[in-house]
């Protein structure tokens, strides 16, 4: 099985470390193919770098789909996932959703732990619109700031899984979700000290991807999520316009 | 008070009905900026789409706000109207939230009315992405196309209104909104056919612009909505760089 | 255009608060009849409050509403406004759903801080029932009493202030809502200290009829908001039975 | 045991129909005292109506409390229920409540049938308001008016009945509300053709009356339903001073 | 009336606590017969202890029911209440259903207080598939350990006061649920100190079987709660399958 | 990997499809260990035959658990699930959850096609106490019996499928769920004709079991999924004190 994953952020350290993860995830014979966004942020943090980041995201996407089984893209919040999933017939799925589905799955409420205070308005958005909201216990993000973002899960270790530690004991969080590709690993690092599951946002994407893969599904060829109508565009780069207004 | 209006989609001739109903609609010492999308597709009826429709909105924000009051999106589904509110201090308002600002004025619930099917799951999404989901009672959209969009009004008016009839009677509406740039304009024409209020929304739009404008609120300094945190960022095109992770 | 405001309580002193920010806010060629309520108590705090000052409200509204081009119900709770909409073909507002309706269209969530403790229960009661809670991050009250209901805002302005920044701070709200006719104009005087925006009720209200007023708007002929069936009735007041029962 | 039953409407025929089906369902040692409003609408249909029903409601509350061991208010919709329990000491329960509080120990979904189309939408509002409307499958309406309102139960009986049926074979009904007070009794006359539960509003609410009285809960001394605060007030009528605004 | 009332756990001293408070809450005619699970577990806490508890408690409904006008589950929870309605024609109630039922009526919002941390994620778990998490406004446990459940509301009678006050004054309580068969009769105790009603489950129970039972509702002939259909079963124990797979 | 597979009912006919599709899509390394209850009922439908279900599963748990990485309990409606996730270390999944996962992760809302009318409620619940009643568009179910059923996907195949193109036609449905462990393979046989994916539960269970087991995500050791308290308990049958109330 081939994956492709993409970064939709302008960070190569970090997507060092969602390779790295995503290889130590797949199961023997999934080969990862990782690229990074040309244009855009260091990493999502709000609405309008979500704009940017689903935009870079869906020119990767036309670009390097091609010959792939699933599709990861690892920026939780999901930028462009929807649209990612209604232009392509293969499975596409985000960090965000493919956590969510983990915590879903081991049972009772989750907590998310991320990297900033702010990013936590964009996230609980998210969690929002997939319609999870009532499984949600809270969320907590690092108050300081860090030197760069693919250092701040070392940095900010012991801090991070004191947030943890609080999510249970204050909020009675029945698993954690470690949100954002910049702590990708660390659940694997921390979890001997946590007394929950610790969900980890891109191994969780990459199992999730192999087991839409594998479940064959058929593509959607009418409702909200069927591949775009046809119709006049003008100016698309790269190869988006084999995916959207196509003829 | 100057108002910049953007279309997010590559239609001149949306454009015209946009902005002769903004005109007609807006205070006496209100002038209009109409801008449209350099690229991107006719109309936006999809998640996808609106991944273009909201960068392209961004790029014409960045190049046209200086110098307005206050900015209309003039795409229902209010494609990048998140990210537009956060980085800039002037308000902005998208047709939808307006539209719905209305309706919920206007007391009881509102179906919405709109060019296509498929469009409808996406205005689905938005209203319950406002949190008004509790007071929408219907979609219900055109089962055929028409010749180009901007000629949708005229084409289909007799099945625009026998829609919204139905929405009353067959769905209790209290209201109903008239969806999508393209209807601009159109309910003026049918209201006295229909027994509750039509509610348009580029007139909305622009009225909840003037409205918010003259609120002279101040701007956000911190929360959620305050402007994205300078970052390292790179290729981000036009000026968009001087919206998001500038310093 | 002519606006009638009523406050459904007996404080003329609150009632001159109202007036002042109304003609502060209003449309150049906009002019205000204000009313107070001739029976009641000096300020609603709870549903039995609100029995009275939705009554008061309703035969002043049969009194004064002729020749007004909308109307005004100058209470936080908003109390018979929905009653007053049905009745009237002019547009009818309330202070919390204008306020709200302002809040949803500055984006986020929105805090409300007020006069009191026990008033909070009310307030989200309505905001509740306007279907509006999920964009609510919390109610803040005044736990020490005033001497006089019009003097609140001055004797208790910084600690009003203190219980915004509160809210920011603890609650992560996006805006403000100072709730309350007796709070009018506080907005203003404070904003320069609170880092989000500052919602005043009278002026969001004014403001929001008169964006109602010029949509020009159908009545409504059916629906649950269309006037009150003809039905037999018998004493009541004032010109009560001109709005309800009649024939 | 003493109950207080309000009819908080004008009609005196109806008022007979709630106490004889009170008599028939209280305990024996329960005596019933039967007020009828002396001003307002013959059935309250709409929130209009229902600001002057619990207004009356109110006045006919504080001359006729005393001494007596509850409160029921005779009509669904419960106008003015919630400013009862608020200023009162012994329980106060509505008829919608009341009748929720059957099907919710019933089990499973129940569905409404009232006496009117436009009745729907207030009782739809009632339920909502309450915190029930996941347990309520729909509300079905007389499309045909009546002679007089104390007369429809017996003039729309046949009609009544497969509007019940209905709910259970199109909605899948668990339990089927009879609501509002000119329908009392109805539920005994049909329920041999009603393959469900039919709830009675009267009896639900002289049933549960007695429930609370029994219960001998202390009186609430603090919170959103203790006692209004004492504070300025003017005009009140009747002995509507003693419960509001009082010292 | 005769009532079964059956206790899902093997704790018979518990039993005697249920039988006593159920004896001095019910009507005079009433009488009572007390059954205890044969196997199980001392008290229910979390979801495995109530799959032993429900299936016990079918057990002792098939062998024991005949004869009786109403049951009542007597553990909080509500372990095979919805069960036990679908098998019998005669009405069946929980500990919470009817507690919660009680604070409906009572209005307001309520909160839980109960005899460890453990057993509040159950009891939300209850209250929300009911349908009322909207009225409940929180939930406090024992930190502490107990020498024998039975004991429970001897020893740790201050800190659930305390723990109720709490409820009030930080939590904003209009009343409190005492929950769990254990804390049957505390209410009573301590009710003198707790300025909002106090809701005892066995109590509220016992009140709701009889009320329903009076009710003379007829049984469920169609319908998701109507007798499980006839097919094929196997080792059903007891008279299990008198009730379950029967033909 | 080995999972344990457990068919909480009687049907030895209906564990050969369930053992049949499990091996069908299980990883090359995957071994099944399938068992079936040695009492209960041929198929689940009602909360009643839920409750049996239950315990047999648990009996069933306790007995084989021991050397599996991992189980899937093949019933729809989730018998018992959040109960085994508590009393083992090992993951634990039920069909609902799973099959829900999926099509949470394929995107847009699902529809639910069964095996009759009456198990549609039940399946219901069991979404709505996931949390994920957002995403379901509606259930249908059959209508006429079938001869035995393990024969219901053959002899039903052309209604079952109609069913599900009216769930995409008159709903809207973006993917299906085929509900019940007798429907096990159905989705392969008539996907070619379902223009959105259909998602079957015990492949969606092997998959995400097989996930979850390849997470190797720590043990709850404290919350509400924690193995349940240390207790008293007494004849608690197989090895089910091994899991409940042990010391």
């Amino acid at each position: 099985m081939k994956i492709l994953v993409i970064n939709p952020n302008i960070s190569e350290t970090v997507s060092e470390l969602i390779l790295s993860e995503a290889k130590r995830t797949a199961l023997p014979d999934t080969t990862i193919t990782m690229v990074t966004a040309p244009f855009g942020v260091a990493y999502i943090e709000t609405p309008s770098e979500a704009v940017v980041g689903a935009f870079a995201m869906l020119q990767l996407l036309a670009e390097h789909h091609e010959n792939h089984d699933a599709v990861v893209v690892a920026a939780f919040g999901d930028p462009g996932v929807i649209a990612a999933k209604e232009v392509l017939d293969i499975p596409v799925v985000g960090l965000t959703e493919s956590a969510l589905a983990t915590a879903f799955l081991l049972g009772g409420r989750f907590a998310i732990v991320g990297i900033s205070q702010r990013i936590g308005a964009w996230y609980e958005q998210t969690v929002n619109q997939l319609g999870l909201s009532s499984r949600m216990i809270g969320y907590r993000g690092l108050k300081q700031g860090f030197s760069s973002v693919h250092m701040v899960q070392n940095e900010a270790r012991d801090i991070l899984r004191d947030m943890c530690l609080s999510c249970i004991e204050q909020d009675g969080a029945d698993s954690i979700i470690l949100a954002g590709a910049p702590l990708a690993g660390l659940a694997r690092e921390i979890e001997c000290d946590i007394p929950v599951p610790l969900i980890d946002g891109v191994g969780s994407a990459i199992r999730m991807a192999e087991t839409l893969a594998r479940g064959n599904f058929a593509p959607r060829r009418v409702g909200s999520l069927s591949p775009p109508p046809t119709k006049p565009h003008r100016g698309l780069v790269g190869n988006i316009s084999q995916l959207i207004g196509k003829e």
